[in-house]
């Protein structure tokens, strides 16, 4: 019998699950709306309901070792998600002891940046590194660390918040209630946020003023600078710079070997990598200077949070 | 037979060292020039032979179970000190290695801040602490990390640059070319600076005028301080606003119990930490307020280094 974890990523609307086996392998996956009810246990029998629909159309002889989670506001010590903005269950939920109770298996929950950090430290480019840091560029930024091997989680289970470093003074102000946090720059939301300030703050042209001002978007910016479009160009410049220079701040406390760039903004490719390397270097401390790689994630975007929630899995309980 | 351990803090001029028990009680201690000659091993020699004069004065039936070193661009990896520009001794210096081979004990070495930081852990405030940072406000500012109950040296050994976080774009010049460390800030000489500043810069009433330029440094601004002046109660009120503002940025990455300062700044008690806590607490993330004590260290200022270095001793061998 070949035991596999089935990992899950609570996502807003959507909670998606797939069952991996210890080389990395989705061998099916599934997924329910996490919308569905205020009361979390309706959600939570949904859950395990097409969980197990879908465990029993897998051929071959597998049993589901444990559960792995990864959550919006996810705490690890606690196994619960703690008064999720985005989520409609509200207070602190009992995810793990829950879904454990229900199904006799063992269970681990990690908010979604740390599952993309221990994915890719398990199934990813990291399976070598110590210490690295995962930077998931998203509607906002999400960071995952390894420090000497493990998972940092700090003494509350919540370090890594690198997208709330305040990197601007009385700056754009952010979801969290504070000015200049680096995720209102470097992160979908962010770049949106620059095009929309740097065309209204000057006459220049771009192709970007072809469209209304509700369409112009980080896909959008990102399809204008690869046509070569000045302004464009600029946001991911701009972009770069802001979260080169954090990332060469996070280096002087952490040292990490590598940090690896994952979400929808690391797509651009060299567009978005290119400044943001040339900027965290101009900035390292000399005893820093070379010793730390930006690369694209090694998980692929449309598997990572699976991958991840069930590396979390792995990690634990070293199945 | 008791062992104990010889801590040895090395600075620019001076070598102090001291004989430690594991209760952290410093059983006998001495020092030497650093400075006598550009050779290594006319230094390391010298050092070992007055150790063993001090402990041949010693009553009591002790051995030397081995050696802990704090000592400027000390890497912790390789026993080394590499290219400090504040000692003779040019390139690597292969420390422990020759320290070892003439006495035939083990011998560890770390840089000075992280060295306070096991000191604390060992000896002061954070034996509970998994997760803590020590800020030593001296010349420069210096950190020492402890994540997980691990004291944190990155893929380099030399994590814990905080002194290096650029707090300022196109700020203060650091002595490491770059410009805006918040080392120019939140030290004997960032405090300086700024009284330097705010005297140049206005024509406002000061006791601090009384005194020739040269005369006006982190001490004299504190006396003044207590008087009750202004301008001199800004400065600490600025590198409190400076200091407490990265602090909350070093917790949103690390998510520390406790911060503590240490060093000639933070004997100036609450002119310094109402500052920094004030503005460290207004600058946190909503999810880490009141998660996290600034305080002052534990350790006496002037055991601390020598105690530091013989905890490094006592952390790596489990003695």
């Amino acid at each position: 019998m070949k035991r596999i974890a089935a990992g899950i990523d609570v996502g807003g609307t959507n909670s998606a699950f797939g069952f991996v086996d210890s080389d990395g392998n989705i061998i099916a996956s599934g997924n329910i709306k996490t919308d569905i009810s205020d009361d979390f246990d309706v959600y939570l029998n949904l859950l395990i309901s097409e969980i197990n629909n879908v465990f029993s159309t897998i051929k071959g002889d597998y049993e589901i070792a444990g559960y792995g989670i990864g959550a919006p506001n996810g705490n690890y010590f606690h196994g619960t998600i703690e008064n999720a903005p985005n989520l409609r269950w509200k207070g602190k939920i009992e995810f793990t002891k829950n879904l454990s109770a229900i199904t006799g298996k063992p269970a681990f929950l990690t908010n979604d940046a740390n599952a993309a950090a221990i994915g890719e430290k398990i199934f990813g480019k990291a399976k070598d590194l110590n210490d690295f840091v995962v930077i998931t560029l998203g509607t906002g930024l999400g960071s995952g660390i390894y420090c000497g091997g493990k998972l940092l989680y700090g003494s509350t289970s919540q370090a890594g918040e690198v997208g709330h470093i305040i990197v601007e003074k009385n700056g754009r102000l952010c979801g969290c209630g504070r000015k200049g946090c680096l995720e209102k720059y470097a992160s979908a939301t962010g770049i949106k946020l620059t095009a929309h300030e740097l065309l209204k703050n000057s006459n220049r042209k771009s192709l970007l003023r072809n469209y209304p001002e509700n369409e112009i978007g980080s896909k959008l910016i990102y399809e204008c600078a690869v046509k070569g479009d000045e302004l464009a160009l600029e946001c991911f410049d701009f972009t770069g710079e802001i979260l080169g220079r954090a990332l060469a701040n996070v280096t002087a406390v952490l040292s990490p070997e590598a940090i690896f760039l994952f979400g929808g903004l690391a797509l651009a490719g060299d567009i978005i990598f290119n400044p943001v390397r040339k900027y965290c270097e101009e900035n390292l401390l000399n005893i820093f200077k070379g010793t730390v790689k930006i690369e694209k994630s090694g998980l692929k975007e449309n598997s990572a949070a699976i991958l991840g929630a069930a590396a979390l899995f792995f990690s634990e309980s070293g199945v």
